[in-house]
């Protein structure tokens, strides 16, 4: 059987990811990495496969089946999404949720008239958490959803405290709240602040001669970031920091909380407990490439979601083997 | 907007269900249930459906939009599932998971070339749990999966410990076994015997004279049903069997515990926590029915199973407001 070929468009975290997650299915092969790095510069895991500048990425149409975009989305994505639908058939993790709908059309409106097929939005949220809550809601019609994240690190709220004045080196964590956690696995239904569903924590370098107490009040009440929340920030050393902090964990839960007959209580928890994230969204872009690729054969073209893929798209499995060992 | 019109065959734990469910969605109404009793003999929920003999049902096919089999895997499925799919698209859940692949072929022999279509073993195992058994290795190809199950009532045992002699009536609890379902949901992956994943507990009535030690015995060590597990029988009476063992709770985790990259360690977790395992199980039926509609208004016909059901087909809201509002 010949393989799916696969390229990768950027190369950071989750680019290295997809890499690795690639290896690890064997009805796929990766068949050039694309930067707008210098090639050279750019080291893959893999020795057997070419590094090319992204400037010559439509000469590689015809050799690549699903291309998977590992840009960001912020700057990255709104523009290479529509851009390299056009040519090529595509997964991504653009992941901004109030923009999805606009970057849905302007995807949708580059690969339906070249005949090729978009998968936008993969991941674990948006992915596989957006997926809980439509199982949650269309099954338990009756009901409230709630998501919680954590505990993990979250990329963009480190940053903001990082662009603090005096910060040297900075992580954050999003830590979900057990007590609001227990209260809606026991089946209760409560209305929940953002205050009381989440806590965030801190651990934060000083540069030489910062004052402690100002950098801790400038994170504690920036709006947006971590005004709505209790936030308790740690100080500690350089050291520390890339000893303790290197890592990037993260994970969560949705839990819909449902009434049927005549008042039976149901809980639905789906929960992600991840040593990595990028490698875990990774992995999930890789099962979903799978999916654009058998869409595309089908003639099933232009953007989807993840709402629109049917499971069974995903395995490497045939209908009547996923019938017979999973069902 | 005109509203699903759903039938119900067959109204028992998992037909009155149905009924309970479908008052829950707007979109859908109900407008007949069939019986192989007397239907005057049949009290439904609501006052304002008819009940009627399942010989006339096929009178009803231009008035049914989909048909909800409610009846059991052992005896009526097997017959009336290719016999009204002949006739009705039809949503079922056919549990006995051997017989899946045999049971599929002849409900799409039936249902395919009549236009008609047909999606079985709905409901949560087989059906959620089956989703994400999926999901697990489609995303994290190295790793192993664990289904437990429970804390639950389970029919089938409470149905062969009814049947020892001396017994006059008994319940049976599926109990996952906290050290196992902690060692997988840690990361570790472990080889767990089937003693080691579940314990057992059975409630037992005696009949007046019988003895509770060779009760116990009959039970503990029957084959298939027990013998492999670690039972605990304890002796109640009649009364407390009635107020404390009535309700029908189930519930369970599907685990996929894997690994990315360099050794990251990755754990996804579905779990469900049902205070009415037949209510759910008819939620999910419902949900299920309105894919069934809309695949049969796309052509889209024979068997499927819920592998092939993208997951926005169950909602009843459109793919843009899904992308909005859940995504």
């Amino acid at each position: 059987m010949s393989k799916i070929r696969i390229g990768i468009a950027g190369y950071g975290n989750l680019g290295r990811g997809v890499e690795s997650a690639i290896s690890q299915n064997e009805d796929m092969e990766l068949v050039g990495v694309f930067t707008r790095r210098s090639p050279e510069n750019v080291q893959l895991l893999s020795n057997n496969v070419l590094v090319h500048k992204m400037d010559a990425i439509t000469d590689f149409a015809d050799k690549i089946d699903v291309l998977i975009l590992c840009g960001g989305s912020k700057n990255d994505l709104p523009e290479q999404g529509p851009a390299l639908a056009a040519h090529f058939n595509t997964v991504d993790s653009f992941d901004t949720h109030a923009k999805i709908p606009g970057y849905f059309e302007t995807v949708d409106a580059a690969a339906k008239p070249n005949g090729k097929t978009a998968i936008i939005s993969v991941g674990w949220d948006p992915g596989l958490f957006s997926i809980n809550r439509l199982f949650g809601e269309a099954v338990l019609a009756e009901g409230a959803t709630y998501t919680f994240w954590g505990k993990g690190l979250s990329q963009g709220h480190s940053d903001a405290v990082r662009r603090i004045e005096g910060v040297k080196g900075a992580v954050q964590y999003t830590i979900p709240a057990p007590d609001a956690v227990g209260r809606v696995r026991s089946g209760e239904v409560p209305e929940l602040s953002t205050r009381e569903k989440h806590t965030r924590e801190c651990y934060v370098v000083l540069e030489d001669g910062a004052d402690a107490k100002e950098v801790e009040q400038a994170i504690v009440t920036m709006p947006d970031y971590f005004s709505e929340y209790d936030t308790a920030v740690h100080f500690i050393t350089e050291a520390e920091l890339k000893q303790n902090h290197a890592a990037m964990p993260h994970g969560g839960f949705v839990i819909r909380s449902g009434k049927t007959g005549e008042g039976n209580a149901q809980v639905m928890e789906y929960s992600l407990n991840l040593g990595s994230n990028p490698e875990f969204t990774s992995s999930v872009l890789v099962a979903y490439a799978r999916a654009a690729y058998r869409l595309n054969k089908d003639g099933q073209t232009g953007a989807k979601t993840v709402f629109d893929i049917a499971p069974g798209l995903l395995s490497p499995k045939s209908a009547a083997q996923l019938r017979k060992e999973l069902l």
